[in-house]
This record gives structure tokens, sequence and C-alpha cells, in this order.
């Protein structure tokens, strides 16, 4: 991995499926490539709008070995590795590692409410220390909404403390700016890179002094919201954050990762790519024409997708 | 798979770990053993209780091998096989049925909130039809406090109109006795095992139609809640209902799985027994010691535990 900083726009990469629900590694590869030629820094593949969880450790490796085999670069990779099970978040963090990969994306292991922050603190430790790799680098995952487990800020400066270097930053996709701006004030002096979860905040972060942000709408928009993060100092900011919001908003009013696939599928002309893996479910024909009616009046458009 | 429709005192065995946090089959295996001499109708290894979600698939596949090896009839084992991922759950489960196990005790996919009754539907409907095997028989498990995700009279409703026979029954670990009962009111009478989710509802459960309990507690008050159940027609059931409830209320005061391998621990004279897995958490001494002393003060025993 490399010692530098990740910094920019990340997007949780969202994952094709074939017709039988079979991960489509041609199709993901090709998204991948857009992505990186449309701004994105890196990739953040295998995040909660990926259908990871809904993915074997197995379907994950082999997904991320053919996205490297395929030509991106590897130090533009940060995998999502956390699992429920520590011996499987072990294995795929060992996995990210030894492909050469930036960073990981961990979430905390989910299943079991109210745990304490020793506890998490032991999942974390313990997995750094079974990898015990000097090229890890942990980017933790607070997504509380739906992990419903959390990342406090006690977890963090107990895991930055005992783990400096390797604990190197955050996703907050709390949605509570105030936990971000907390985040970025205790800890990114030290150089702990706090991304936002969603481009809504990324002005925001960047002028608190955060990376950037991972994003699911990367996955659709990724110029608009790299000309954001590389013209944040700009005159032009507060515009370019109030359209690039206002994009994001649309796919809000639908549930967010079909709706993000249909839009790949209609500007990529390629219907298959709407495929969602249960317990999610496709947009609806009306869905469908209503996203597409808002994204069309927005002028909205994804130049090269697909090609 | 048996056509025998299960019911009695199933109880989600608790995992030993040895000290490097492995499965420890040894221990496993000789508490199963245990169960079964005890009262246990049948063992529903890798529930929540179990920290069946802190395991990967390859070790709750190995896990039950060993057990099957060790001579517990197969027959009397409902593995849990439901995880967040479509693929996983397809491979646990098609491996319970190869061996031979009476039933599979099913979550749905856990990791995406607020999914639809649809989505849900087709992720048990995809893990049917793909394991396709009339000797499969599906236990769904309703557990929204931890999964948060839940399974609806909805679902199980049309799950059960499209796979009757292979669809089940159900246990219900909401805590709340009118969805049991409206559970064993819908779909009791064409056959659908409604299993409680503790004995504290167990008397009730039985006297409404339903066919027993799968409970934590039944890993160390085996005996006393297999009484309740064969003897819940007799005068003496509330009694035996109001005792075991309370023995069950002295494990609540504590994080139940922590408390459960402690009083295993204790009463086999083995403190290896007490390992959880991050995120667990085991007793501190404090609480070790208060659980044995009230435990004790109600004549608590273990008899042959560990032997």
């Amino acid at each position: 991995m490399t010692a530098k900083a990740l910094g920019g726009v990340f997007t949780p990469v969202v994952t094709p499926f074939l017709s039988d629900l079979a991960p489509d590694p041609h199709r993901f590869l090709r998204h991948c490539k857009w992505l990186l030629a449309s701004g994105c820094a890196g990739l953040a593949v295998f995040g909660t709008n990926s259908e990871a969880n809904s993915m074997s450790a197995d379907e994950r490796m082999v997904l991320v070995e053919q996205l490297v085999q395929g030509g991106v670069p590897v130090g533009r990779l940060m995998p999502g590795t956390g699992t429920c099970a520590l011996s499987e978040t072990v294995r795929l963090t060992r996995h990210a590692v030894a492909l050469g990969c930036a960073g990981v994306l961990m979430l905390p292991p989910f299943y079991y409410k109210g745990v304490s922050d020793e506890g998490l603190y032991r999942s974390f430790a313990e997995v750094i220390e079974r990898v015990g790799d000097d090229r890890l680098r942990v980017y933790l995952y607070h997504i509380p909404p739906v992990a419903q487990v959390g990342i406090s800020l006690e977890l963090v400066e107990r895991l930055l403390s005992r783990y400096p270097g390797t604990v190197a930053g955050i996703k907050d996709s709390s949605g509570d700016w105030n936990n971000t701006r907390a985040l970025i004030d205790a800890f990114a002096k030290s150089g702990f890179g706090v991304f936002s979860g969603s481009e809504t905040f990324l002005l925001q972060t960047m002028r608190a002094g955060g990376v950037g942000c991972i994003t699911a709408t990367g996955n659709v928009n990724p110029a608009a919201i790299d000309s954001l993060y590389r013209g944040w100092q700009s005159a032009d900011a507060e515009r370019m954050q109030a359209d690039t919001t206002a994009t994001r908003a649309v796919f809000h009013e639908f549930p967010m990762m079909a709706a993000l696939k249909a839009t790949i599928a209609h500007f990529a002309r390629d219907p298959g790519w709407a495929t969602v893996r249960p317990p999610l479910v496709e947009l609806s024909a009306g869905e469908n024409n209503a996203l597409l009616a808002e994204l069309n009046s927005r002028g909205f458009a994804m130049p090269g997708v697909g090609a």
C-alpha cells in the first residue's frame, strides 16, 4: 500500500449482476474505468451502495482480482472488507493488502446491536493484528443509519493512538455534519483523513480540513463532484455545491441503489445494468420514468458511460 | 430431511472458542450431547446466541460436520443458515440439506434496512429454488430487535402458499406475544410450526397451538424448560412457567451470550468456556460474581455438564 494519504472523490462502485444474479466482471471493469476517467480519485468497491453485503467473500475477492487484472491501478482501490465475522474480515483485508490496494474501508461487525466500544475496539484491533502488515491502511466506515452499529470519537481516538498510520481515516455516513466536523477537529491534524459520506457535505468538509467524500452518486455524477472537490476554494464553489446537492436529491427520491443502476442502464443503453440482488428490488417502470424525466429536466448526462 | 414436524425445546447452542478465538469443536460436541441428554429436542446451532454471525460460512460448515461425525443425530439439527449474502445463504443451506439436517433456521438478509416484503420474498424464494431439494425445511427467523429486518405475516403467507411443506415454521423472537399468537392463529392449522423465541412464552405458545420454543437459556436450563414443554397441560404448568421465567430473568440482567458462557464455564469447571469473539466482551469479574451469586441463591445447577 502507498504511504500517500488518500483524498478526493471516491465512489462505492455499484456492482452489476448478470440475469442469474452472478456478479458481472465485464460491466464492473468498464464502469470502474469510466469512473476513474471521469474524475474519481479512487474506487471504494464493496461499499454499502455496491450491494457488497449481498455477496460472499469469495465473490468479492474474485471481482477485485479481475479489476486489477483488467488494468485498474491498485493504488486507487479502497475495497470494503468489514463484515459481521471476524475471520471473514481478516480474510478480505489480507487479500486487499496482498493485492496492494491503497486502503480498505472497514465496517464494524454489525449483526449484534448495542455492543460496547471495548468490543468494537477488540474487533478492529484483532483484524489489524492478524493482518499484521505495515502496508495496511484502514478507513473506518461509520454508517449508523444502515449498520446500526456506529464508530464513536472515543473509539477512533483509541484505535488511532494504538495504531497510528494504520488507522488512516474514516468515511462518515452519519449524515450529521456536527459529527463530521468533530472528527476533523479532533483528528485531521495528525493526518487522519476524514471523508464525508456524500457530496452534500463536501464543501464544508474541505473547508474544515477533511480530505474528500466517498459518495454513492459518484457512480453517476463523478465529474461534477470532482470539479467541486478541486474547486472548493474557487469563487464558484457555492454554486457547484448547490448543483451537485440538487442532483443528488433526485436520487434520494427513489431507492438509491436501484436508481443508480437504472440511471447507468439508461445512459449506457444497457438494460441489464438495472439488475439488483435480493433483498433489493429494481425500480418499477413508473419510478424509472419519473427518475429519468427529472434527470432529463436537469440536463443530466453521463458522457462516455458504457462505451 | 425428515418430513416429521419438529417441536419441543430447541437451543441455539453457544459456540465455544479457543484462546486464539478459533471455534472449539471438542467443547462444542460435548455441550451438544449434554443438551440432547438433558431434554433438548433439537439443536438450533448457529443462532444469534451462537455468535454465528461472528463466524465465516466455512467455520460453520466445519463445525456442523464435526458434530455429525461425533455422533449428533442429523435429525435433531436445525442450523442457522441465513446471512446477508444470497450466495452464502444458498451455500450454507445446501450444505445443511446435504448433511440431512432436520431443518434450517433462516434469518432474512439483514444489512440493508427498510427493505420491502417483495425483496425479502425474492430472497427466500431464490434460496429455496437454488437449493432445489424436497428435503429442505425452512424455519423463518424473526428477530427484529437484533436483525432489524423482520418477517411480516404477509410475507409468511406468501412464502407458505408458494412453498408449502418447504416453509415449515418460524422462530418468533420479536418478544411480542401478540405477533406469536397471530402467527399461530393464521398458519398453525396448516402444519406450520410456530416456536416462541424464548421459554417466557412457552406455555402461552403451547396453549395457543404452537410447537415449542427455541431459546438461548436452553443452553443452561434445558431440563426445566423441557419439563414445562412436556407438562404444559399439567396442573403444575403455571408454576413451571414462573420458575423457568424467573431463571431466565437472571440472565437478562447481564449480556446474554457472555452470561451463558460464564455459567457453563463455572458449572463445567472449565474457564475456557467463557471466551467470546469480538465484538462481544466476556463478563467482568464483578458481573461474573453477581451472576453466580444469583444462580446459587436460586439453587441453580447444571448436572453432568462438562463431563
